[in-house]
Parts: C-alpha cells; structure tokens; sequence
C-alpha cells in the first residue's frame, strides 16, 4: 500500500513539474521561479514540507486505478487539479490577506499582489492544458468531458469564494449558507477528482456516480472536521493556535449553530471581542450550546456518507485498499 | 456589410450574456452583478459606450464566414475569446491601480480588489466553459483543439502580463523585449480568433495559417499604432491626455527606440520627471530622435504583414467583405 502511494507521488511531482516547465524559455524564468516557489519546489526551506500533500491527484489517480485503469495515463488530469487547487491557494491567500502558506511567506508578500494574481492565473491556466495533454488513447469526447467537469467545479470554486468573501460582512448568514459555501470551496474539487479519476478508469455510469458522491461527502466531511479543530482542536497537534478561527471571527460550522441558538454564545459575539484571554472561554460557551455535539455528529453523518459511496463503488485491487486507506486517514484525522 | 455586423454584435451581446447567466441562482445574484458591471450591461451609464466593441469575438466569427462556415455555430466560441478578453482587462485594471474602464469606476473600486480578483477568475472559468457549449456537430477534436489554441494563448497573456509589469522595474528592457510582450498581451488573443475563426470554418491549413497570421500581425500593428497615439495622438479626437503614456513612464515602442538612441531623449527621461508642463517638449524631443519615422514604419510594416496575410487567405462572400472593412478600420485609425 505504501508502495502505490510512493510511486504515484513521485510521478505526479514529475507531471507537475513538467507542466510549470512551460514557462521554460529565458524571459519568463523569474515568472517561472514564482510558481515553482509556490509549488514548493524552491526557495527558503523548499522541501516535502512545502509542497503539501498533494491529495487530490492521488485520489484521482487511485480512483481511476480502483476501477481497473491505467492510472499513469491520468498523470496530466492528475496535475491539473492540483494546479487547480493551487491556483486557488495563491488567489486566496491575496484575498484573506495571509502571510504563511506551508511555513513560508506568501506569494503575494513576496512578489506583490499584482504578481501573484498572475502567478495565479499562470496555475490555472497551465491546469487547463495539463488537461489537453490526456493522451490519445482516450476518446476525445471523454477529454472533453473532463474539460467540462474541470471547469464547472472551478465556477463552484468562485462561486463558493464569493459566497466566503460575502460572509464576513453579513450578519444574516444561515447554516444552509454555510453548506453552498463549502460545497463550492472545498467538496466540488474533491468530488471531480474522484469523478474524473473514475471517467478515465472507464467505470460505468453508477460507478462514476458513486465515486463523485464518494468526493462529495468527502470533502464536507474533511471541511466540517476543520472547523471543528479549528476551535476545540488541540493546539499541539494541529500545530497552530487552534481558538485562531474564533479570534478572526470566522463563520465556520460550530460558529453558524452557536448563532442560530440566539443564546449566550451568540450575545456575547454581537457583543464583544474575541482575544487570545477570553478564547477559550469563548470555546467552552460555545460547546455548551451544543454546537460541539451537533457539528460532530454532522462530520459523523458525512463521513458516514462518505464511506458508504466508496463501498458501493466498490474499489479493486491494490489501488482500492490504499484509496480506503487514504479515506480512513482523511476522515479520522486530528491534525 | 453594416447588416452582418449589426446581426453578429446582436448575437454575440446574447450569447456572452446567456454563458455569464451560470451564475443566476439566487445566492450568487450580487456576484452576477459584478460581472455584469464590467460586461457593460449594468450599473451607472450601461449601454453601447460601456460594453466595448467586441472585436474579438466579431473577429472570429467574420473568418469563420469568410471561409463558407456557418458563423452561428461558433457562438460560444466567440463568447469564449471575449470573455477572456474581459478576464484579463478585470486583473489588469487591479494589477495598474486603474480606477476607470470604459468611463466607467473599475470593478476592483467598486467592490474591492478581493472580490475583483474573483471577478476576473469567473470570466476566465466562463471562457473556457462557453467552449464546451461548441456543438456536437463539429467533431470534438476539433473542439478539444479549440481548447488547446485559447488556453496556449492565455499562458503568453500571463506571460506578456509578466513581462509588462517587470518592465515597469527594469532600466534595461530592449526592443526585442517589448515584442515579446505585445505579442503575449496583445497578439496573441487576436491571432487565436482567427485561428479558432478558421478552424470552425473548416478551412485547410495553410488558410488556417494565414488567418492565424493575419490576426497575430494585425495586433502587432494595432499595439505600435496605440502607443504612436498614446504620445503624439490629437488630444481632441482620442478623447484622452495623449501625453500620458510619457508622464506614467510607460516603456512603449517609441520610448525604447528614443532610449536605445542614448542622445538628449535618454538623458532627459533618466534625469527628469515628465510632467504636464513639459510633456510636449518631451514628445517632440523624441520625434528629433527619429523614434517617431522609425515606429511609424514598423506599424506600416505591420499593417503591410497583416493586409497580405489577410489577402492571402481570401476571405469569401459578404463576410469578407466585413472582415476587410474592420481590419482596414483597426489598421487606419486615428482614434
């Protein structure tokens, strides 16, 4: 199992790589250097650290290896939604105003805003062709129709940053608000890995359905999960101060309920603000409310929902153990 | 020839407001708005003046009748070209700190560089799904290359946006280096709508190559005449400061000819400021230095490049005709 997963990893480094290299020739190389560094690849304390994970491809990949394909031929489809995903980060990180990603100053503090929504639009441009470079051997309507998925989950992904964006000045946002924000933000992409990884494994139709629901709910699963660290976490596992999505107000899940009780939680956040001295008070109010126990049992009920969909797509072989395996990890984390 | 392009305007303002109508649900209305905003189609002073020309998207649709095509077909196609158009106008005007467009304040002014970057990622993602709309009828590798030509296209707008932008910080760009970057920011998206224009009109590949080169020139032609007008324009007829290029420092084809002289022009501009008061003294300084006969005759050169290549690829019937006309009027402006 982690054989799969160390060879898979290396040879999506390698696509990624060789997507960027397009921005090869001389005059574009300081262009190129910006992305590379976002990628992880160069500058301070480049290394396994900074460059993530790299989740998404390799649940496209496993995906399309589960249903009985030749999972390097994905390597492009693969590369882009990471590139996709990436092109998100750097754009966020100007919109949110974030200093850190992954250890190291953002793109933006380096270069400049005008550089970076550049570098931006670069990633996403270069995951579109990523796209174009499926081989042959797939039938130009099955590109196509990843082109089409691709792009629609990238319109969710707008969509859903609008939606982030809007919350921060409204005060009328509702829990139903919250879960178009996150399908938009965090689940479309995970489901279209999945759903992609399944076309070009050349699953039949309920197949596909299943592993796109499977990303879906994984996805609302990871993001419920997040927010629920992002309060009551533990600060020494997660490795940042965990009360931090409490203090920048953000209007997560636990947040959204604590609200709608209109009880202590809520008064006291019309009212006040949220320091590093009152946060975990703040916290402990919160959990009282029961916003503790109903956003667990949320993350309970989606990663319910999220096992059940992989069940019934029924993953083959070595690649399937790992994609449950890579599922169990996700979904059970506490970091 | 005024009826086809009164029908193709017609069809082309429907067919760019039904692609940007993705966003008409309910919670993403104020978003929508946004994009609507930019497109010209609402907010203060909507109308003819503030939706541009959309040349672009008549440019592709003009060759595709020219070459016996059914230019209806190419809609979104057409759609697609103007859009990314848009998506870049909406970073740029964030990336220059400009508060005006088309008269109008810009969308980074009204709502906010964060929401303004959002904007412009949502054209783009538009862009490329109004190409997934082309219809079954044309084969879809055929549609698939259509992807392949706008998405190369823009990876050379973000890389003559680059270049651009590190021009502003550079003391030592050359006049190669500038064609590098007008024909990424500029030429690029003209010579792929008729590139695209030529393959949704069925054309053999060496028309197809002459359309492509026709567009590549043509813009090549139209950048060298705006930065002619940008210094020794008539104030009254381009309804804008014509000196403003030289007091914003823009490093445009007449500037790098003047400064590769190193004579009274290069002294003057790496010394002084240039300000109202002397900027027509500047202007005229750098006409004495020949730059104004030299980059006159490059965008004769160019306007000659692009009629042939033009000529060369015969366009047939009626949209011929039009097709014609609009280059000769992109190519004979004072305006």
């Amino acid at each position: 199992m982690v054989a799969i997963f160390s060879t898979m990893h290396a040879e999506i480094e390698s696509e990624l790589q060789r997507q960027v290299s397009r921005l090869e020739e001389e005059h574009s190389l300081p262009f190129k250097d910006m992305l590379s560094y976002h990628m992880g690849w160069s500058g301070e304390g480049a290394g396994e650290e900074t460059t993530g994970k790299r989740i998404r491809p390799l649940l496209l990949l496993l995906t399309t290896a589960s249903c009985g394909g030749d999972w390097a031929k994905g390597l492009p489809a693969a590369a882009a939604v990471e590139l996709v995903h990436n092109f998100s980060l750097v754009h966020d990180d100007i919109q949110d105003n974030s200093p850190k990603r992954r250890g190291r100053p953002t793109v933006w503090v380096k270069w400049g805003s005008p550089m970076a929504i550049n570098v931006g639009d670069a990633l996403f441009v270069m995951s579109n062709l990523a796209l174009t470079d499926l081989g042959d051997d797939i039938p130009a309507e099955r590109r196509l129709q990843t082109v089409q998925i691709l792009q629609r989950t990238c319109l969710d992904l707008t969509r859903g940053q609008f939606l982030d964006m809007s919350f921060e000045k409204r005060n009328d946002v509702r829990v139903e608000d919250y879960w178009l924000m996150v399908t938009g933000k965090t689940a479309s992409l995970l489901s279209a890995c999945c759903h992609i990884g399944a076309i070009l494994g050349n699953a039949d139709e309920s197949t596909e359905e299943a592993y796109r629901s499977f990303g879906h709910f994984l996805g609302l699963a990871f993001q419920v999960q997040d927010d629920i660290l992002g309060i009551w976490g533990d600060e020494n596992v997660i490795g940042k101060s965990t009360a931090s999505d409490l203090i920048e107000r953000k209007k997560s899940l636990p947040v959204l309920v604590g609200l709608s009780k209109k009880g202590a939680f809520a008064d006291f956040w019309n009212n006040n603000q949220i320091t590093t001295d009152n946060v975990e008070d703040v916290a402990k109010l919160l959990a009282t409310e029961s916003a503790y126990t109903y956003t667990h049992d949320i993350a309970k009920q989606m990663t319910d929902l999220a096992i059940n969909s992989l069940r019934e797509a029924d993953p083959q072989g070595e690649a399937g153990d790992a994609l449950m395996d890579l599922a169990d990890k996700l979904l059970h984390r506490n970091t």
